[in-house]
């Protein structure tokens, strides 16, 4: 038997959202692997896949560092993807399990990368985003007509850099992604473009505390969730 | 029994990619809604769907209109959001399929306004979209670290256009969905803004007549199908 790695979108966090095809790639293979939060409260992609799973499956945990040192980082991928290669070699199927789209900011982009050099066999299952999630749940379409969609990984961006800046006033909707730590900065830029008033902060959607926030001010000075999202429409009201 | 109008996005193509949530609602539904192409080729999003359509469910096929002229579209939204209501008022529960997800860029989002504002009870189930699909397919991160995405409805913007080129010029990488008619512009565009070395050209992924195209000057001179999209990622290859 030749050894196989997947990586499956779970999408945000309804186990009901998870594609029909991950359904089935769970009922071939041998290991699930699954990252493990810093938190102690075990993975977040595992538990919303768990309803699906079947008895016989092996269910690995890793330990993935929270940190933006690229050595640390660099490291680990090399760490974990040998792991799974050592898998991949003895003939096993294992699934890695990544929240959202695995090809959309995941931590599976930099294992797919690794093991995509050492010639494995992958398959990636597209998942359900967080953001067409969100429009879906509030109510806001996230595109229509001549509109068009930015996205953009907060955590990287800071009020005041000039990229940010650039896109906000040159496209009409924004997503941000991870918009924990920065939300204060943020919020002032989307006044600043004429975002605001079309905006909605969603944090953990379909897990144990969601938050769904249509007034984005209530979001000032709070350290928010990782799992958190902004979506803003310009000069429009969302509803 | 009250009645219930649901939008569900059926995913870019192979069946398999619909959610478990969509499955579990086609069973609860009494009637399917799908829009006609107009190619007499029946609906490409009932085809994606069928195979999880059981036998007493009620299938609708509906003719929307392929045009850009405002009036003509509104007249026929009205004409078949009034027509869903008919089917609500009497306690029927409805189900409009989309493709890819239904807050994207889809006709489901101006019956979506229409039966809100009617006060029209209303649950939206996100779709897999093209891009994620394609990203998955052709092993292409849509985004990674502090790379930023824009999608484009290329539909509505031409070769020259000032707010093309300021997107292209201050985002990383680049979706343009419903790469059809004006691919010898996007494909300029991308050119000069070198966007273009880390690009891919796909057309109907997971349905008849696909195509993956990783040398997108190949498209050029080409009347492309509607459902195509071109990925491109600035400055980088795409492998």
């Amino acid at each position: 038997m030749k050894g196989k790695f997947y990586g499956i979108g779970v999408g945000p966090g309804d186990p009901d959202l998870l594609t029909i095809k991950a359904k089935k790639i769970f009922d071939e293979v041998d290991i699930i692997l699954a990252p493990e939060t810093k938190d102690g409260k075990g993975s977040t992609a595992l538990n919303i896949a768990k309803p699906h799973l079947n008895q016989r499956v092996e269910i690995i945990e890793k330990k993935f560092p929270m940190t933006y040192d690229v050595d640390v980082l660099n490291n680990s991928y090399d760490e974990i993807s040998d792991f799974i290669k050592g898998f991949i070699d003895r003939g096993k199927k294992v699934a890695f399990l990544t929240l959202g789209d695995p090809m959309v900011y995941s931590t599976y982009i930099y294992l797919f990368k690794r093991l995509k050099l050492k010639n494995v066999e992958i398959e990636t299952i597209p998942g359900i985003t967080s953001f067409c999630a969100i429009a879906s749940k509030v109510g806001i379409p996230l595109g229509e007509n001549e509109e068009t969609i930015a996205i953009v990984p907060s955590v990287y961006y800071k009020k005041g850099d000039e990229k940010l800046e650039n896109i906000l006033k040159n496209v009409d909707n924004i997503v941000f992604m991870k918009a924990s730590g920065q939300i204060d900065g943020l919020i002032d830029e989307l006044d600043n473009t004429g975002h605001k008033k079309g905006s909605v902060f969603v944090s953990r959607l379909g897990l144990d505390g969601q938050i769904i926030e249509e007034d984005i001010e209530n979001r000032r000075g709070i350290k928010n969730n990782y799992l958190s999202t902004l979506v803003a429409k310009k000069n429009k009201s969302i509803r």
